[in-house]
């Protein structure tokens, strides 16, 4: 780092449009923090650069005042409109990924979202999630690893999703059965899980808030493209928390929050019989035909503690 | 500007931290007007750009989400948390730096605050308009000109202060009288115009809520340079909003929204017998001994219409 200091560098005792960076992180007191400086001066810098570059009129400055206070009176204990900001403009995204550089062939995570619930109940493989009965039946299946292949016996598969009408049961607690769509598996002595469940369906956040006005006033959609929640974690590795993607899903391309990885798009595939089911190597599953199947795989990190 | 399109410009279907930007850029639709585009654009290209410089963690991005939320719920009909941290984080004053770039020689304008009320009483020339009789008499004088140096007769000169304790009348409905230290004077047949007050004392922002908690964490103070407020406008003119900053206030050099420029520091002399005045060209006055004396000019530009 450049350690010369220039007039400008450090700043003024009167901002104006040259000096007005350093003016500001010129303030800052000897005792802050080095992290908090960083933070700060960086948020100082872009918020100027911005100012500059795209000069906002007065009404502009109130109306981005204006915009982030009814942002601000939309949160309550249940509802965060400043979260659903930051993802739809992908920022949550990016948080996601800068702090999960993960090695080539580990699973990728994506955004835990906010309706997950810790404490699911423990069930055991096959046992199927849907109590309330709607959609298409789903297999999932597959094995959890570490990055040579090795099974992970005992990690467990924590799992959640929305119903057929695309909404999770705790959006509708007086329609869904409670923890519907919801269960965590461990992996036997092979590595292997499975369970039944119901074929996700895409979904719009919340639209109904400033956030949502935006979307529109952007020309964007507020859908989710379809997805299972997972947190996969067993001791000694570095737990991922995760989506899958089914391939048939018309807004994979175009999530409102950016969660969709390339590596966790999966193929959803129809059984429509006896010999469908033979062929993909399931055997007979007491699954009425047609339904979907998945076939996938979660491979860990050893933790970095 | 550069036409040209690469994969990166043009965005992806799915995000990563190299087409950020752009992935989530190219979703907006394309009936956005060009002015949203821009600005928006701008937004999430600095946005993701500080997120990438600072690498937050997930616990600095909640930080960040909660602090913008304190920052909303404290924000009511008579407060503007979201306002006083654009100002702290001198954006408010880069805004209007950036909306009245005048000619040199024309009076510079700074930031408009929160106590200015539309309507204050219209007084001939030299009244008082400090009504509690606090703090140290002042006696403010000068003209209003054209850029050239011609009087602009019938100019109006609007004026508010704090009183002697540091507060506005507003701040205090219950123990100043109304319309304390407010008044709207016009400039005379030579664009002169003189009134009696009491010299303006520094003061702090509110400083309660979330944006005096990262004043302290930045280990900055709360106080804003001793100041009078003005707007002065004429038909035909650009109406200027401004202050003048008395020369010997301790803050002049931090005022902590850094709306001090160095054009509006003006000399506040202590005038301490009729020798003094005469000195100053100020004949008899009717004002006890020892008062404050500014003399200060206020120049105009045509209105661009």
């Amino acid at each position: 780092m450049d350690t010369r200091t220039t007039a400008v560098e450090k700043g003024s005792r009167f901002l104006n449009e040259e000096n007005s960076v350093a003016t500001v992180n010129g303030r800052m007191g000897a005792e802050v923090s080095p992290r908090m400086k960083l933070v700060m001066s960086g948020v100082v810098k872009h918020l100027h650069a911005l100012t500059k570059e795209i000069e906002p009129t007065h009404e502009e400055w109130q109306q981005a005042i204006d915009f982030l206070t009814a942002v601000g009176h939309k949160c309550t204990d249940w509802r965060q409109e400043f979260i659903l900001l930051s993802d739809i403009l992908g920022v949550s995204m990016l948080v996601e990924i800068i702090n999960s550089r993960r090695p080539s062939g580990a699973t990728e995570n994506t955004v835990l979202g906010p309706f997950y619930l810790p404490e699911a109940p423990r069930y055991r493989n096959g046992t199927n999630i849907c109590l309330d009965g709607k959609g298409e039946p789903l297999i999932v299946k597959g094995k959890v690893t570490d990055l040579d292949g090795n099974p992970i016996p005992g990690a467990l598969v924590d799992v959640w999703q929305t119903n057929n009408d695309g909404f999770y049961d705790v959006q509708q607690k007086d329609v869904q059965p409670d923890w519907n769509l919801r269960g965590v598996f461990a992996a036997e002595w092979d590595g292997s899980y499975w369970y039944r469940s119901t074929k996700p369906r895409f979904y719009p956040i919340p639209d109904d808030g400033p956030v949502g006005q935006l979307l529109g006033r952007l020309g964007r959609h507020p859908n989710r493209a379809a997805h299972i929640h997972f947190i996969v974690s067993a001791p000694g590795y570095d737990p991922v928390i995760t989506h899958i993607f089914p391939d048939d899903c018309p807004y994979l391309g175009e999530d409102t929050v950016f969660g969709v990885r390339e590596t966790l798009i999966s193929k959803f595939q129809e059984v429509r019989s006896s010999q469908d089911a033979k062929g993909l190597g399931l055997g007979d599953l007491e699954e009425r035909f047609p339904y979907f199947f998945v076939n996938w795989n979660f491979v860990l990190t050893p933790s970095v503690t």
